[in-house]
């Protein structure tokens, strides 16, 4: 009961009015307008605006004042995981039919966002570090450039055993398009802003398959629009 | 057809038979042996030898050679969210039973493991490269100190966020016990083997108070039985 429901009203996502140029087309709600998207599923969004994540009234439905969120009637979800997760239940576009195929899915898509993933994001963090490291208390930038080739090899031990299962394959299960190609791609493109997947030639070959998706172009344009339609204002503000 | 099946036959499960000191207890398996525990459902366990993860035997069920998996009859599944929120849906005792409910659990399970436990990881990562430089190809130890201020403030941030939320309550979701405490239980006791949750009174003693459930002992035991018969062997070796 009161569950997120896909097939009384449209649901709703939170998204940015606008990120600076790096986070551009990396937002998470990317995942769900493509998951949306694949599925066929109507949707709204409501921008918040840059700079008000953490407010009271982001808090009140996403407790660390993140982007996104999935909302119908009374309930929100949180989580791009756990929202595409749900988004892919109502959905067969997205899961195989079958109960095991579905396991196989959920094991990748917790793949993708607890192995693969805290890696890049650490080399992630490391970029902040380095790029503004008055804002996090580090006392010597120079200091980033030495642990990075530690970080840069826990990803690259990660997105080389991906590779390996991954081989000449298009998809990681079913050998079809699944919630599990869209959310370890989505993972990959960050892998890719950090120049992680030049000798990865298979992974690059995967992700390239799948943003080539209309369904992925369309969740791009959706998310990068806005961005254009506000620029100016926060550009000048800067 | 063919999903991890609990109805049938016992599961059976991977685990470690010996980790050094500061990962006993820590092991993903516990994660699945207390959510099996809470659920009274039977399981073995395999214990894969330290230092064998990564050949081919556990690569051929887990792609990035990790401990746990999860079987039944010919399927396994991986990843410990994955496997948990697999246990779950099998038993009534980790899961509400309205479908809003089971939504609010995988928001929050995704929210243990994408949003808490990576700044985590990121600190794990750094002891490592503090305490064996050389293996990582750190050249200088000490840029490790500059850079742990920030880390600690990134994970810090996470870990109010969620005391803000969690409050005085002893659950997430509910009212009652279910797997988003579990899988959050688990990560806050790495947040404290990190020695994070010094000044977050709310959070340890929210993970005492679920800590102390007989169903965590016997979890917490059984991980720890194996470590303790082949300490023998592998503390010579080394």
């Amino acid at each position: 009961m009161n569950a997120v429901a896909f097939d009384k009203e449209p649901v709703s996502i939170t998204a940015s009015d606008w990120v600076p140029d790096f986070a551009q087309g990396m937002v998470r709600d990317l995942r769900l307008r493509w998951a949306l998207e694949e599925a066929g599923l109507p949707y709204e969004v409501e921008l918040v605006p840059q700079g008000t994540q953490a407010r009271a009234h982001n808090l009140s439905r996403q407790p660390f004042g993140q982007i996104p969120t999935l909302t119908a009637g009374p309930e929100t979800m949180f989580e791009s995981g756990a929202c595409v997760w749900r988004i892919a239940g109502a959905s067969e576009s997205l899961s195989p039919g079958d109960e095991a195929g579905r396991d196989r899915c959920l094991s990748w898509v917790f793949a993708a966002l607890n192995t693969v993933e805290p890696p890049l994001s650490m080399m992630a963090t490391l970029f902040f570090f380095e790029t503004q490291p008055e804002q996090f208390g580090i006392a010597d930038a120079g200091a980033v450039a030495t642990i990075k080739p530690g970080a840069r090899a826990a990803a690259l031990l990660r997105l080389k055993q991906l590779a390996d299962v991954l081989g000449k394959r298009r998809h990681l299960v079913a050998d079809r398009f699944t919630i599990a190609d869209l959310m370890m791609v989505t993972v990959l493109r960050v892998a890719d802003s950090l120049d992680l997947l030049a000798e990865l030639p298979d992974l690059r070959r995967y992700v390239s398959l799948h943003t080539a998706r209309p369904a992925f172009r369309k969740a791009l344009e959706g998310q990068l629009a806005p961005f254009r339609e506000n620029a100016a204002k926060y550009e000048t503000a800067g």
